[in-house]
């Protein structure tokens, strides 16, 4: 069914950003675009109306218009339908595609890691877990949300540097390179701004502590360690189902890295794909 | 102005309850009554309606109407009411009273527990903070909120156990008595469940670790210790403004004193006067 020339959108939805990607059979990626969160759990409203902006930016970077977008399929991985309520309500979302088809993040993110074949994953990124499909085998670690999971994730390493960062203020703690990086000089203004914020407000506060750990301050030094040290666990399960290869990605993969122990970094390889992509590959998996 | 039969209602407002009391200078306590949650800041509509609630439930069992209710003047102790935006707000109300005079939950919970005198306290409830008043002097630690301050609290406290339950549930750490009583037999479903939710949801966990510590488990023994280093470290820092008094209120004070440090436990003595009547001593105080 699939002519020669058929385009495909592909997305990628978290809880803090949205990406899609149109891509050709024939010319490969024509067009790329961001938008803002796309979890369908935490509010299925904005989720959708990011995908669709996300969408629509990257038909128009591809030089295309609305009514072609009304043409192409889309295959859609986004975080929250592992609920079966979520997922049922996204695969009945009267979408602006000429029809979509949906599963989860992970699953995008481990298809487009290793190119549609078996394998190993771990989202370091917002939040944090790991993904492993080895023939009829799959094994899904973490995933649990925050503040109660995403161990090792963005925002748990945000919401360890304010906790220490308060500790300080009420000089229970020794002062740190961290929490001078943090600057925290009004606790109350501070608080009441952090009052029911999302993980993705704790995740932006990540970065300070990778660099309050570059100047060796031991407090972030001990955040990032556990924060490995939980990722290389995580791993290590993954591990058992003898997977092809093992990938990190996400917003903090990177960094995390060289937090992890040393058997398992040296496990760790390139992905091949985006999770977009990944989308895509999922999408074409569903057509036979 | 204060005739000698003058009637009082003192209100103690948190983020799980509200508790309200009627009280006479002739007869002492005449009614008691408790709601929902009332702190202004997490939530103003539901606040009020917890104040007008749990008065009025305590207006009635004095055996008086609504319409004596709008004779009586009110002390309201809240939480939140720290947020300068939230304290004027709480003034402005359109209270069902004659009058009303608003402070903190911190300091009607200290007037309460010295009974009007210089003091110290350790608020552990869902939330947690210390507060002391020696003459011109105050010290406040703590307060910051769930879930990046509330260190020692039930809500931490519970936090922790789920935190536990959710690794061992991967695999990742050792089953515990903890996790076999916090059973959590459906991961997906419980953090599902668990999303989005108050502290004080949190806090309902943990009754769980005190059931657990006490059949010896290591784990909940780890989380109480922290709680109780933490809390003493707090009470350590409140008595180097040499208060009076220490006393130890709120829903998991009784059951966290054991673990506090030595030192600590045997300066913490019992509170006199409830918060709800510390309300009406601020009342009181208000008026010349």
């Amino acid at each position: 069914m699939a002519a020669e020339d058929e385009l495909f959108i592909g997305v990628d939805g978290g809880g803090t950003k949205c990406k899609a990607v149109v891509y050709s059979e024939k010319d490969g990626i024509l067009g790329e675009a961001r938008s803002g969160p796309a979890n369908p759990f935490q509010d299925f409203e904005l989720a959708t109306k990011s995908i669709c902006e996300a969408a629509y930016q990257a038909v128009l970077q591809a030089g295309m218009c609305f009514r072609d977008m009304s043409n192409m399929r889309a295959g859609l991985g986004l975080a929250g339908v592992n609920i079966p309520d979520i997922m049922n309500k996204m695969q009945h979302w009267n979408s602006p595609f000429r029809s979509h088809v949906v599963t989860t993040d992970l699953n995008i993110a481990l298809l487009g890691a290793h190119g549609g074949e078996d394998g190993a994953v771990i989202i370091a990124g917002t939040g944090s877990c790991g993904y492993a499909k080895v023939a009829e085998q799959s094994l899904l670690i973490g995933a649990h949300g925050f503040p109660h999971g995403d161990k090792g994730s963005g925002s748990w390493i945000g919401l360890k540097a304010v906790q220490h960062s308060l500790l300080v203020s009420d000089k229970l703690e020794q002062e740190s390179a961290l929490s001078r990086e943090l600057k925290i000089t009004d606790p109350i203004a501070f608080v009441k701004d952090l009052s029911g914020k999302p993980p993705r407000y704790y995740a932006k506060l990540a970065p300070a502590v990778f660099v309050a750990a570059a100047e060796h301050d031991p407090v972030a030094i001990s955040i990032l360690r556990e924060a490995g040290d939980y990722l290389s666990a995580v791993a290590r399960r993954l591990l058992t189902l003898n997977p092809p290869a093992l990938s990190m990605i996400g917003g903090i993969a990177d960094r995390i890295t060289p937090w992890l122990a040393p058997d398992v970094s040296s496990a760790v390889c390139q992905a091949k794909l985006s999770p977009e992509l990944g989308a895509i590959l999922f999408l074409k998996s569903q057509e036979h």
